[in-house]
């Protein structure tokens, strides 16, 4: 069982760390993007270095308190809001933001957890370089979040998950000590693989205090464009035959549906629309090319190989970069007219490609039975990942059908499963899906889980209630 | 402490399983590709299926027998043969290599952990599509095996390791429970990620069975040539201005010296030497490339700038594909002329590509205080991964240098150490090294490696002996 961190506590931890970084947690840290739940905190940790996030730690551990590791407060599964149970310390990253070293011609950069993936992106750029995660809250949201929950983003179906563009990990484990792993590497068969271990455990297994990063040379030239398309069938055909002309050089593919563009219409009214019809389907094709290939003659060259399949309708390719990043600005744009409009339900789902097809319509019947909505789906189509997102019917609120969440969830989550796909895509577990990934996961796998939590985390003090519910405690005399 | 497969052992096994899946090991099953050690095995069993397998774990574990997982038998560091100790059950997947399924829109492939490398290379190709692992022993090294080990390669800059082009793994873990994770997808944030946690931990924490593979559509056209080089630092400046002028085109990029070619030249007199007069550095580049970019012009390109900024001498364009693949072809041979002529110590070990110039002649210097070598440093200079291979001088055979052994690799590995490098960067720990890890690593993460061990194959019955010695067995009742 664990202890609240009350001021008792909070008082220990101050007097074991240089003034000021024991303080009371402000609202930003109890909060999240959806307003779904409020969190709780006895104390907040503002640690400057590595060696401070180790003396919290281990403080934490031997007074069995919970610790709620803090990056940008961006995830939208709860990871980072406490739930009930003893209030635990809020442990923010936010003043560990340097860049530790970056060394362009490796392609490599070290930095500290709490900065924000824009200032990776800038210190990247401002060497020649570029770090390719990017995301919608990229502004605010950390490396260190970025990695504790192997962020996705547009580009993955270039880069990777956030995952795949980090080389090594410094993490302070669960008894307080401290990880060195920040090996500028591309290859190193030394033993288990802990980097990827913590990447995605969500803070339940250590807290990843720096990270070294892989970094990319940008494109000589990038260029995009809007494609109509039947329907997500020809979307994926077109997909094929991007990556098929085009190998390794589609940075970017994204799937749009109408319903987005009139929630943008309806909340955002100053975006210009790109359709004078606005289609039923459409997709966002981006390119990063070499030097010796043009983006605009790529893009031509792709439509009309896909005019002639009847893979398109309507396109519009960007004629600059001010164009470029309208299209982007666009598709960005939809998470917010989504969260302006209110959503029953948001499912950050995965399929495997060739389910997709069939999963929409599927999931649309399923769901009309259980009511009158309207759905936005749209994402991240080159990987999989659908944002498969049920709204009211015009004019009824969220909390009208707040009686129905659980049973629209269930529903897409069904179908999700039994069509070989993922509940969590991108967002994660956090605490949101904790009980989902009880009924959906693989036993072996979740046993082997709560396995490798008891033998990280004994006491369970590392953001208790996330992924894992009700792990470890057990075995841990306290 | 484990029991040994004795006969009564292998005959309750056999019982349990159809006929024929209980044999006497074969002097194969008991080698290792360098000779360097003889393995032991009480029984060989072979299974043909998951539940097999399953059956076979169950009854070790039930009996605290040892179990030795068998690929291919290629692996370099003993990770499949057995050292000192009760005899091992050697479980061979060589039964077990099907294609379940391939789907070439999405560019995935799950096949059976026996299937070798070779097989899934070609199960790929006839779908028009392309498994990029790729190395010296796929003939005969398996799927398992390389994931297993997270093997590497000639691909690695462009593709990744074996790690990256894994979507999920099948595998039995140390109970006799069977994870069930073929999922064919790009995300999947459901949990910590036991794929990664398996791949690379060389059968100890499971017997991987089965796995989804990603495939890439092959390039439109490929090309390659060798460049003569002044030496490794304007190697590794050639290597940042082809990534340069063609991100993420840059397949391969393999460093040799004239060393490779003298030994070829002694032992294999057939292969024909591409120069005249044998470089002291050279490079092998290899591009595959998008419609519209030409390899010939791309590389004639990157030769023009690269000889303006005095990074190479001479330099050798494939002008046909045959060309090209004589190329890989003298690559290729380099291992196995190492082999004819006898390490006296072989290490493959990465560094951070800056620190690459640095090391060599370090390095060389370094042995020199210990006796007169002959040095073949060659490798995956993209990857920043060397083999350093230090054989006895004219004259003299390796036996004769048997008691310096140790000495030259401490030297070798405490600089490689010093200077943030891996003392294993693709061929893993396996036996080789179990000591070298303790004595390298860090050590936190050790005790996080034989928590997780401990948590993960209490008994210690999988692989007992590799990656970590003297794991699991203390909490284990037997």
């Amino acid at each position: 069982m664990l202890h609240p961190a009350d001021p008792a506590f909070a008082a220990l931890l101050a007097a074991r760390l240089p003034p000021g970084r024991v303080r009371t947690p402000e609202p930003r840290h109890l909060e999240e993007p959806r307003g779904r739940w409020h969190g709780q905190g006895g104390c907040l940790a503002l640690p400057r270095s590595t060696a401070e996030v180790a003396t919290i730690v281990a403080a934490c551990a031997a007074a069995r308190v919970g610790i709620v590791p803090w990056g940008g407060g961006t995830g939208l599964v709860g990871g980072q809001v406490a739930g009930p149970g003893p209030a635990p310390v809020i442990l923010s990253l936010e003043r560990m933001t340097a860049v530790r070293g970056i060394w362009p011609a490796e392609n490599v950069l070290i930095v500290e957890a709490g900065a924000t993936l824009a200032d990776v992106q800038a210190a990247a750029e401002g060497a020649g370089r570029r770090f390719p995660l990017s995301l919608a809250s990229e502004g605010s949201a950390t490396i260190g979040g970025n990695l504790a929950t192997n962020a996705g983003g547009t580009a993955v179906l270039r880069y990777g998950n956030a995952r795949d563009l980090c080389l090594g990990v410094e993490a302070v484990l669960a008894d307080g000590s401290v990880l060195h792993g920040l090996k500028r590497l591309r290859k190193d068969n030394t033993g288990y693989d802990l980097r990827h271990l913590l990447i995605g455990s969500e803070g339940t297994l250590g807290i990843i205090t720096a990270a070294a990063l892989r970094l990319v040379p940008p494109p000589a030239a990038e260029g995009a464009a809007l494609m109509v398309v039947p329907g997500p069938a020809a979307a994926l055909d077109l997909l094929a035959l991007a990556q098929g002309r085009l190998a390794g050089l589609v940075t970017g593919f994204e799937l749009m549906h109408r319903t987005g563009l009139e929630f943008l219409a309806q909340t955002m009214p100053d975006i210009r629309q790109p359709f004078a019809v606005p289609p039923e389907w459409f997709v966002l094709v981006d390119l990063g090319l070499p030097e010796g290939l043009d983006p605009a003659a790529a893009l031509e060259g792709l439509y009309a190989a896909a005019a002639e399949q009847g893979l398109v309708g309507d396109g519009l390719i960007a004629s600059s970069a001010a164009q470029r990043s309208a299209f982007w600005a666009l598709r960005e744009a939809i998470p917010l007219a989504n969260r302006k409009v209110g959503a029953v339900s948001s499912h950050d789902i995965s399929l495997p490609l060739s389910a997709i097809a069939g999963f929409i319509p599927r999931a649309t019947a399923a769901l009309a039975e259980l009511g009158d909505w309207r759905i936005n789906c749209f994402g991240h189509l080159g990987d999989g990942n659908l944002h498969f997102n049920v709204f009211p019917a015009p004019g009824r609120t969220r909390a009208a059908h707040d009686h129905q969440r659980a049973a629209v969830m269930a529903c897409v989550y069904d179908l999700v499963h039994a069509m070989g796909g993922s509940i969590s895509a991108e967002h994660g577990v956090g605490r949101l899906k904790a009980g989902d990934l009880e009924r959906y996961g693989d036993p072996a796998r979740l046993a082997a889980m709560r396995a490798i939590k008891a033998a990280l985390d004994p006491c369970g003090i590392l953001n208790p209630g996330a992924v894992l519910r009700n792990a470890g405690g057990d075995i841990c005399e306290g």
